[in-house]
């Protein structure tokens, strides 16, 4: 497909500035971000399944159900203004209106996005000094700013960027996000947000954005806990001048894949960034009754404490990556059953392969690791992304908030 | 309720012995036991829910369907007999039938359970050899040499016992286990056998038995992980001499409660012995929409892996806590939720309450830690048990063939 990888950030596609500084939330990083497009956007946004929700997702989604455009995301780190109840939606309002009155935009075309400890209340002063002094750019260096505020336990920044040829036109997509902890299918304390300058209407972006996060950002897990405050957001202000995207135009398809890749990329640059994570698992599984569950095998096989302890020791346990699959709750022939890590097969119709070990240790000490099952009962087939449970993720989740 | 605690392990209960030896599975520690019943007695057993199963579940499900009757059960660790298809079964069947023979007894008398790595076939020899070794004896030092037998990487043995007056006869009711890993709700990687001198029926006890694990084995987890192979059993020879215990026996909850405590006993104790555990953990849930809810949101939180290292860090963060409520998938008001961390209570109508970290803190030290949650939108209330997540957890999974 037609889609091009380059070098760019969320400031890549046009029109689109970008600014991140140290508030005062956290001890010395920055902690807060400002997206802003030249124009109002259609947006759209997915939220945490958790049936507690931070404040600031309600006050996002006020924005959005307005008109379906906004203009500006103000977004911090250190503090999630979760379980803050009246006064928590009264701090996410007041972002907001700050944010509003210094672009001169109405209050509905800012969304609000935050970050951090749960229950603790939000510092507001530091939060409002700090939106005044926010000056977005359109520049990389700018965008990197972004990129850092909203890093909690993070160790790398994220981004990615593409561009493609779109009803004769140049349209460019990109996104950062953040992740590390909480990571888990259907969502996770993951921030992602993605910029286009394709004209789209809101309805329809919102049905690209939910298949392309069914396929990616709902198959990572770090720890199978689910936070508070997870959104993904997409705006797109239609400058590249395509003819507005709907499903019947020609290059829908292209647009879809276009999104779809920036949310794996983005995916699977937080599962490999998971908490003292050292490894990207990655779960390749065919045969199954159908794509559902394939994906629920996947995700079943990179959520088990068992394998992602054995990826960490580099030992080449297949036991337990069976294990995960007959617990998946998925259909499997308990005797069809193909398993092989890299290209290492252990397991043939259920059955052990001979394998040297030696090889499947130095395989397991790569960076980057393929498990591959076929149940060879169905066509169906999925993927799912996530990393190695290790020493680091105890240590930092031991004293998180110390 | 009528049922008293007392020293005493598998070989109290009248009728039954036991045995434990070395047999050259694992390298010096026991790893073959055996217990009898001097006369057959009503069993039933329920099984992991995982779609693998081990040879020896099928072996043990063919030896109760019978007659509902066995007399011995033979078990082994360090091998689980599990993914070792057609070879693995004829093993299975062949630790059956030299534990009949040994005994004089029909095959179909014998339960088979194993517990240890996948995939590697049985040392069918040296459990041959073993067997015919064993030299079972009703002294609690024999039923001891059984609990050590069977255990993996548990760090101790697990047992407990109960007496009761039923019908105006002393019934007494044991059991031992093991778990360690793989320990989560609907089983786990865990092998559990009770014994009793009661009088009952088989589809009596397989009754009294569900019923049981409902609410104590199926409540405990250690790492989400469900095993291949596990096993819960139990054997009732009759030889207390009551009349025989049916629903409509007027001493028929009594029994229930014998069952239920003892289980909740093994249960607790595999929770506290979970891999790298140094914490027992319990969540007490009330005020959720039914029992089923209540059962299903303690669980969430006992598993959660923020939960569990913060448990093991000392740190009182209630918000991971809230998050897990939110995630379990059950109903909640999101503006009533109360929560304890022991007494000192964190949370009220879903709000901070302040309290003291440093009394928290100190509380967090101790090696059990309640955690009680109150929902207050219905009746329901139920319990769940786990352990911390701690660096000897990686430790132990990251090099667990080694």
């Amino acid at each position: 497909m037609a889609i091009t990888k380059i070098n760019g950030s969320i400031t890549t596609p046009q029109g689109f500035k970008a600014a991140g500084l140290h508030a005062g939330i956290k001890k010395e990083d920055k902690d807060l971000g400002l997206i802003y497009s030249i124009k109002p956007a259609s947006a759209a946004a997915a939220y945490t399944l958790n049936a507690i929700q931070a404040a600031p997702l309600s006050v996002t989604k006020d924005s959005i159900e307005i008109e379906g455009k906004i203009q500006a995301v103000i977004a911090n780190s250190g503090n999630a203004n979760a379980c803050t109840g009246k006064k928590g939606r009264e701090d996410a309002y007041d972002m907001r209106k700050a944010t509003a009155d210094l672009l001169h935009i109405p209050e509905h075309h800012v969304a609000v996005a935050s970050t951090g400890v749960i229950g603790q209340p939000l510092p507001l002063e530091h939060i409002l000094t700090g939106i005044d002094k926010l000056e977005p750019e359109a520049t990389e260096a700018a965008a990197r700013q972004f990129s850092e505020a909203i890093l909690t336990t993070d160790t790398f920044a994220k981004s990615t960027c593409y561009t493609a040829e779109i009803g004769g036109k140049t349209v460019t997509l990109a996104g950062t996000a953040k992740g590390s902890g909480m990571i888990k299918p259907n969502m996770a304390t993951m921030l992602a947000f993605l910029t286009t300058d394709a004209e789209i209407e809101p309805d329809a972006l919102k049905l690209v954005l939910k298949k392309a996060i069914d396929q990616t950002f709902n198959c990572i897990t770090v720890d199978g806990d689910t936070s508070t405050n997870d959104m993904v957001l997409v705006m797109a202000n239609g400058l590249a001048g395509n003819e507005s995207l709907t499903p019947d135009h020609e290059d829908w398809h292209i647009f879809a894949e276009l999104v779809r890749t920036a949310c794996e990329d983005l995916a699977k640059l937080i599962a490999r960034d998971g908490e003292g994570a050292t490894k990207l698992i990655e779960v390749d599984v065919q045969g199954a009754q159908n794509d559902t569950e394939a994906i629920q095998i996947a995700k079943s096989v990179v959520g088990s404490s068992l394998v992602k302890t054995a990826v960490y020791g580099s030992d080449a346990n297949w036991g337990r990556i069976i294990a995960a699959v007959g617990y998946s709750g998925a259909a499997v022939n308990p005797e069809t059953i193909d398993t092989s890590i890299g290209e290492i097969q252990m397991l043939q119709d259920s059955q052990p392969v001979a394998f040297s070990e030696e090889e499947a240790t130095a395989y397991l000490q790569n960076d980057t690791i393929h498990i591959s099952i076929d149940l060879k009962i169905g066509s169906g087939k999925g993927k799912a992304w996530g990393c190695d449970l290790t020493y680091d993720y105890v240590r930092i989740n031991a004293s998180y908030r110390s």
